[in-house]
């Protein structure tokens, strides 16, 4: 079962800083781990990177708004010959020593990230009390978050008791040369509309907080060359992926084709 | 089971750009798909006619917010000797490698918003919890969601971590000649009764925002050109289709009535 | 089974204009049907004559707001030897070509109407998504809803992406003559006690507005002329059907009660 | 059954004025019947009185907020050899000819409130959707609903198209020699003393609307009047049964413990 | 099973005026029983002494706003052969005769408090809906309900159509030497420490509105004298029982640190 | 089964005050107990301390609003045979005399805490309604609470009638020495650096109000003291411990920036 869980092909991933080592420490020490930053910006690659590196499996929870705590932590089955328990992930990383991954942990209700306290204290304990259970979280396991600051409003925050047992990594996206390469890489597109993809993008994520609420994704850019290495005209393939999914402001739409003109206008 | 998903019949399409040859490249990428537009402007025929255009699978999902996580992934039925899973229709269409579109997704709850993200992502996975199963996606699935910027609330709208997943599709009304040959090639009238449909449409689309909440869609003409088609008198025809089901407020229904009145009056 | 929904009878209507030739052209092309008016004006009447006059099954939902989807579609009943699935009404006038009427259709959640979207456009389909069917509708199954006008609130109306599916047909009270005849008839009064009783109803149908939410319904008055016909004092029959269930206003009871006199008093 | 709901001893009941024969015509013809009235003025001993005298069996159904329409309709019950239907009291009285009293209708849900609405028109059908049924009243079958003036608020109360289906019958509480015979036919007390209740009730009710929510209701008196016959003292029986449960407004207290002592004083 | 609910030992109660002769004025005309006054002012305790002293079964539910009807009146269990009806406490009480004691009555829904209507007139039955049962009481069984006037708020109250079918017990901390007396008899504490106690106590009370919701309860002063019985010190023992419970406020809490100094303080 | 609950090894806990010997006397009166303080300031320690130290087992429940009090108390499982009740952890502690820690009392719903009621008064009682069991706690049974002040809003409080059956102790961050000495001996690392963390933490407390929520857990100070054991940058080691979870505002993260930089810098 553990197996089905490993990364099996080691993820892309360009370190920005020293984030590797200072993971390294943390997940010796087996602190919790909360990874905070932008939409698309690379917290959940790094995370993959990580877990590969460290040769562990990995189980990702996309975190929402209706999950309850029987979603991360399991529940009885109804079947024809009685009820059968069903572990559920986070319950299952406890049990095989995983890294669990809890995605834009926010997103869940402010008490349903309470079942998480004791597997984040010295305890390392998940009890599951509708099976009578107690369990010891193995010796690999690992918790981390995943944290978007820009979202946050007076509704929707971790608690402090909550924020209060975790170790925090800041992400950005990538400094503009090192963006450029990954697009490059990733894609296959020639280094020239990497760069000219990055200074669109540059430009959009100026106006976060000025029309837009949140700048233009890693993972948009990738989209734009995916389009432009398909010989998709480099302008449609920007209105297509940097400009129409993220804004109807049609103020913000012309400032993005104005800009997207400026750096691929013919 | 994948040919009960195919389109049978050529449906009937005209574009109004280079769209066909745009969605052709995202499909070939894989990349997730965002059609945008007004009520009844004919996003829902595109997809069906590339789907048909592409010899793939289409599932189409009405999106609700009473729809769960279940309802879209799967879940297990009780039977006289046992349980069943029974796959969702995302499940389907990730299995068998059909175009999934999910209509109206902004209806839908944030947990069916968020299982897809695992889908739009370089994972192409979709997790199924309840049944222990990591689906990998067939190579030719893709996922499309339809959003209509002109409802969206501060309650009701796609987060920026989804919104961020997709490359989009600006759709209008169709021009007017257009619009005029689509409804004459639809319902069989003639062309004169199709050009004066079209205008009153154009007149009523100028109220947008100054008395109406939306134009009068392509939908709602095709119903007066059928009605007129089956002898209805146009005045009739245009006060049952264009006037009567958009809006009750006495102003604005007479100022269409004078629309009607100046193209079709006797 | 489709016997069950046949009306046996002829119901009791008078046209008001050309609605009925209206109507049987709207069905001849199986376009979506809603009609409008105030409540207990004839709506409901009027289907069920359409119905009996077109010779096809009549099924009437009463809409609430806590009806869900699956009592629109159907579910799975739990029994002793496994699940049964039940088509809830919608599927079944589907599956038998009946004219599936959704009395009340705002009561219901605004997503709740969703499911009716592929049956109302060219697809004419109702995917059972539970049930792993895609139910082709029966090529003599039409959809009709009613609505009320003066009940809308901005929290309670249809989606334009639900109303731009229909064609409508406003009702309104009959004309006075009508409703006299309409009164002596249904109830056998005298005419000149129905013309009275219309009187009232006209005298308090101009408050709407002014105190009162709704004009007196024609069901209503057929109530006051019921009593009246058991030789119950007509002022008191008034006060009974007309006054006590519309209003514990005072102010509003008295100009009532001085219209009643003003056209009974002895 | 139905001898299990009919009242077996004729309730107590001293008619106001002609309301005895009114709802005899009303159930003659059958009509939806609505008593309005404050709390505790007689309404439910109206409606059994008048059961009693009919000669019809009574099903009583006390509403509240969390009643579903399966409360009222029935529901399958699973049993060891299978599921069993199980009638609602909405469907035993319809079935078996019953007056069905829904009191404090407006504290049930709109779905409860929707599903009489094809019992309470031309129809007198009722749909048991779940069980595959359409049930046509029996001939003596009549709803009768209370409803309460005073306490209906913007966010609770029939919808017109509710209420325009029932003739109404005005409660209050009795006249004051009326009502001071009902307490000393009740209890046992002295006339004098009776009348000296009454007297405090009438000051009481004077204070509704100015610090007062309700009148003192005749059940109230009627508590006291016991007390006061198990010989307590009149001060002490006033102050129990008139004064605490009704208000904690200390200067409300004040006058009507000034009232009791006027009225009952040594 | 009477039994279980009978009180088995006299419950130290110490009468504060004619409360138990004018209870048993109410329990011998069954009528139902509404006891008022703050938190912990010993409520309970004189239901369970007049119980005790009436020779009749106890049954106590603690109510609270996730509390519904079935809660209080019975469901069906689902069991391996079948279903199982389980009486709730009400009907319990109904049944057997006892005094069914709702405590905080307030916090329940307000239509739960729906199902007691019936039990508390002259009808005296209690409808098991689901069950097809009508319930009528034993004669023995009374219902008692507490209120807290001090918590009610616009959002919670017991409606009027519910208060005025009680007659009310007024209730308030007892003197000042009764509780002094109580405190020594309860605990071993010398009377004058527990003097002492009820001066802490009677200075907090006076801030009752001015910064405290609620005043110290007696049930707080036996715990100070239960831990100053113990050995603890005085001030330990009021700052533990008398203030960190109640407050949080550091100007109240300098306030009430005053008072124990002065008190206490050596 | 009362050995799986009992602590195993003496957790480490460096008493502030007296309050061992105070909880000592409240255990032995068995007194419920609330313990009151920031997040992270030992207050769970304390308990698992006195747990041990009194050789009681200790049953610990993370509250949260999903939380129902079936979930403390115990439900019916179905199984193939027949059902099968299963204590919850409160039901579990009542009966093996453990010392129950309901953690964050205030995120669970109401029932939740209603439920504690008759556990927490003279009764010692636990009735479990749905098994027909009126559980006496076990004579070693206690029940301890936990409450941070600084969270409590008007919607998130215990009500006065739970809060006055709590005996409390305040607990906050340790002394500055007493601090320093508990970073050493946990982690390991030198005087000097404890030293100098408690000092960050002193300045970052002061914050408190003035753009912090809350102040930096002893926990997080044993985080950044865990990392720098293991040879991570101090200045690295603060900024993820006890910056980067705490707060995004980037005055405040300057602030903290600027005080680690004074300890610690080169």
């Amino acid at each position: 079962m553990t197996a089905d869980y490993r990364i099996q092909k080691e993820p892309f991933y360009q370190p920005q800083s020293n984030e590797v080592a200072l993971y390294q420490a943390a997940y010796q020490a087996k602190l919790p781990v909360m990874v905070k930053g932008p939409t698309g910006c690379g917290k959940s690659r790094f995370i993959e990177y990580m877990a590969f590196k460290l040769g562990k499996p990995l189980i990702t929870v996309a975190c929402n708004e209706d999950m309850t705590a029987s979603d991360l932590v399991g529940r009885y089955l109804l079947e024809a010959n009685g009820t059968r328990w069903l572990d559920g992930p986070l319950t299952t990383a406890a049990r095989i020593g995983a890294i669990c991954y809890l995605d834009e942990i926010v997103e869940a209700r402010q008490d349903t990230t309470v079942v998480i306290h004791p597997l984040t204290d010295h305890r390392r304990q998940l009890p599951l009390d509708k099976k009578g259970e107690l369990l010891q979280a193995h010796p690999d396991f690992q918790l981390v978050i995943s944290y978007n600051p820009g979202y946050q409003s007076l509704m929707k925050d971790l608690k402090q008791s909550t924020k209060q047992r975790f170790v925090g990594f800041d992400f950005d996206y990538p400094a503009p040369e090192l963006e450029a390469s990954i697009l490059s890489t990733e894609t296959g597109i020639g280094l020239a509309d990497a760069v000219r993809l990055v200074k669109v993008a540059t430009a959009a994520r100026a106006l976060k907080g000025h029309g837009l609420d949140e700048g233009i994704s890693t993972r948009l850019l990738v989209y734009a060359a995916t389009l432009i290495k398909a010989e998709v005209d480099p302008l449609d393939a920007c209105r297509m992926a940097l400009v129409c999914p993220i804004t109807d402001d049609s103020d913000i739409r012309a400032t993005l084709d104005h800009a997207i003109e400026a750096v691929f206008g013919h």
